[in-house]
């Protein structure tokens, strides 16, 4: 439904009211004031072509394409450090229909890497975003390589979900092996993300158009009262790859209650969502919030990530068994996709441990080495049992049933195939029988917002009350919602934040003007 | 996350700048100046307590239980007539623990409603929420008896997804039932709904509070530009019981892409949303969004709810198939829950027939009579055939396929156990192999929407940037969101509406007067 203006009727209230209802009141209850609106501000500190806010993937790709098109950028960070969660990934991106998919005989194409984010988003994505990153995800990963010097790995991983392996991997195993030359050719341009800036308030006039913002620089997080004042005038626009939510407690159990505090997450700390709430009350409109990646494989005995999910996924979901330890039962296929498992994990009352035997702690010493297997076990995260009575007892779990668990598990691998639970048997699978027997506590951490501001294929941000795109006013990232629908696919995160970054850039910095 | 107030700081930004820069933009750039909040008016054209908007079960309870707490009350109805999607509704109320389940010897209480909301709702609902729909569903029942007269069967239905019988139906089969009774109470009590009355704004001061309500007197709906503008301060506050967003095709397309406009609804046609929109201008937190319910029961050649779902429901699932005229074979468990069964179709193209023979034939005439059979093939909604051959070609489908299709599903009634879907064998389930046959093609409509405004357990509407009760605004019934999660179990709208809206009554003429 469109809705036509109606300015100029009767409905055009006398501006002058402001003065006098406004200021009273806000000396009368303060407390809500920064809840409400900015009017426009007289002068501005600062004037620039373009406002990028966050420095991930979506940001730096933002503000290059901006600079390169002729526009003056101003990155603004609010962490200490640039980089956010794209820093922190694991390295991994699509490319559908790529030269070393060519080059090993692999067949793909774009409309392939599509429909396999519309069968993981459960057919929700926003088709034309879609496919618009399935499109552009080989042009975009070498441009990576071309504008940036990005190294990546030969070998192509095959990641669930994607029907062909066409995931390329950084050299150095993270984010950080593209955040890092972006960030190197932007410092050769000239721009420097700004950190410690934290985005206050988006400046939307009466007339529709977003001008400008105000931000707290010198901000330390997560110290709300740190920084000093400061107003940036965008004279063409603002980019907002500001990230998710997953950090912000309340946003997150408004649209899942599951996702309490005790539940964790792997993104880094900044992920508080407060820009994209400061979007909303600007008048952006939120998509798809209720859709929040859980990551299966982490244990609640260290923080973030951290080192439990290889050993989780390769080992005890491979060779080992997932077990609540109220029941000593399984309770899901160990090898199903991330939702699956996590929402079984929760409705477990998070009372699961992962485990293997010896002869699994094998597989695992060839697969992820001694390092991190040492440091599992210094850590506590992952523990050493003896015996099976050890491990039941250190888990206040009954033996019997545990034990019943386990043998029927080798009975499945006698006659090569799971009764119980249908997962899929390696083609090495053995049984489980071989002490001694190697543990980890599972809780699901929160891991990716589908959810955010709807953006439309020209990256622009849509508001609330006409579906328009709000003047001035750009997306792309994780802020973003739409592109992965009800679940994103590993590796499609840098495709989405790449691919609609750069259109924000460009178009950003092709907005007209304001006076 | 809480977030301090930073007025007074140097955030604090010039009020007066609001009237060069606003009005000056006002006049470049009407176009956007409907997107923006409104400022304070000068005057009102009326002052009440309380302004409640929308006039359905929620809307008319917060109405009964404000003005029985001494508040003075209006009811704003945008349609010609009261009631909205309620005064249509199946009739259908769930009583946990009800003395009718008493006299039938059924055991059940709050606790068992409460967790089949939770199951159905994949445990997305807030359990605060839920869990007080659930233990005032008796005493809300009861109310509607004592306090309007409504007349209820004294038999008992057992819906699905309920552990128990446990739902109560009006005595004239509808919503009206309750909906004409409660209009009757408010009249002998001085309230009746304004109809052709449209929100355009709520008024929420720089101060927080919600303090008034822009309408439109005399609005024709859809005629966006009828009526004229009309300012009603709302000294306590206001209740939007406003409805979903099934019929704002823009609105449910960004949460779920899916429900574009080849889709009806079986909504009243005001289900329109705008409400909604404009909320979310003013600062409310739109939760779940994504969760849209569809009824998989009705035919696309009737108009809304139409009189295709009972047949389709009773006759051609329990004793029928369902099958893509695509491909001549079935694709769902004809008995599944409305979600999966819905999902289903729109996986088929929505190129989907529901069939029986005439033996289900018999049974139709049996359970649902002769008029409303006649009524539905007279219309063509219902079409029948004397050969299998002419039901096929009628809708361009394969021959063999279906004969093989339904040969399938007789092997399966000889041996009494559905093999290929799973489906619920009836005690008397007959082989599908008399002429003639009769079809009826299927599209799912869009039924209700889970999602919506974030509301507390008090019904107050919270701030999507504290997430802090909003002073002043107050959500019930289907325009909040959270109550049922992923999926609303049928006969517990009107749990939700009744409570939420008494709950929003009472609160909201308790609300401190704003001067």
């Amino acid at each position: 439904m469109t809705r036509k203006n109606l300015a100029g009727t009767k409905s055009e209230l006398s501006r002058r009211a402001v003065l006098g209802a406004g200021a009273a009141s806000a000396l009368a209850l303060p407390i809500a004031a920064d809840a409400m609106p900015r009017p426009m501000p007289e002068t501005w500190d600062e004037t620039v072509d373009v406002v990028v806010v966050g420095s991930g993937f979506a940001g730096l790709a933002a503000a290059y394409e901006a600079q390169k098109a002729g526009a003056s950028v101003v990155i603004l960070e609010k962490m200490r450090t640039p980089g956010g969660n794209s820093l922190i990934s694991g390295g991994v991106m699509s490319a559908a229909g790529s030269p070393a998919q060519a080059a090993q005989g692999i067949e793909d194409s774009p409309e392939q890497l599509y429909q396999d984010m519309l069968t993981a988003g459960l057919h929700l994505n926003h088709p034309e975003l879609a496919r618009i990153a399935a499109e552009r995800s080989t042009e975009t990963h070498q441009w990576t390589v071309d504008e940036f010097g990005a190294e990546w790995a030969d070998e192509l991983s095959h990641m669930g979900g994607h029907a062909v392996p066409r995931a390329y991997k950084t050299a150095v195993g993270s984010g950080a092996g593209v955040v890092v030359p972006m960030l190197e050719t932007l410092r050769d341009l000239g721009i420097e993300p700004r950190t410690g800036a934290l985005l206050k308030h988006i400046v939307r006039d009466d007339d529709g158009r977003v001008k400008g913002v105000e931000i707290r620089e010198g901000y330390r997080f997560p110290d709300e009262d740190s920084g000093t004042t400061k107003l940036i005038r965008a004279s063409r626009g603002v980019v907002l790859a500001t990230g998710g939510f997953g950090n912000d407690i309340g946003f997150r159990m408004l649209q899942d209650p599951r996702l309490d505090e005790t539940l964790d997450s792997t993104n880094q700390p900044g992920a508080t969502g407060e820009a994209l709430r400061e979007a909303m009350a600007v008048g952006c409109f939120l998509v798809q919030p209720s859709w929040v990646q859980l990551g299966p494989w982490t244990s609640p005995d260290e923080r973030g990530f951290g080192r439990a999910p290889l050993f989780v996924q390769l080992v005890t979901a491979a060779y080992g068994l997932w077990v609540s330890t109220e029941t000593g039962k399984r309770f899901v296929d160990e090898m199903a996709d991330r939702k699956t498992r996590a929402d079984a994990i929760l409705s477990q009352d998070n009372k699961v441990i992962a485990f293997c035997d010896g002869k699994g702690f094998e597989v695992a010493q060839q697969r992820l080495g001694d390092n991190l297997l040492e440091a599992l076990l210094d850590s506590g995260v992952v523990r050493k049992f003896d015996t099976l009575d050890a491990m039941a007892a250190a888990y206040d779990s009954p033996l019997d049933p545990l034990a019943e668990t386990i043998s029927a598990f080798n009975a499945s691998v006698d006659v090569g195939e799971d009764q119980e639970m249908g997962r899929y048997m390696q083609a090495d699978q053995f049984r489980i029988e071989t002490p001694p027997y190697y543990a980890v506590r599972l809780l699901p951490k929160i891991h990716h917002c589908m959810g955010g501001l709807a953006m439309d294929a020209e990256a622009r941000a849509l508001d609330v009350q006409t579906s328009d795109p709000i003047p001035g006013l750009y997306v792309a990232g994780e802020a973003a919602g739409g592109v992965h629908g009800a679940s994103r696919l590993g590796s499609c995160a840098y495709v989405d934040c790449l691919v609609f970054g750069r259109i924000a850039g460009k178009n950003v910095a092709a907005h007209p003007v304001w006076r």
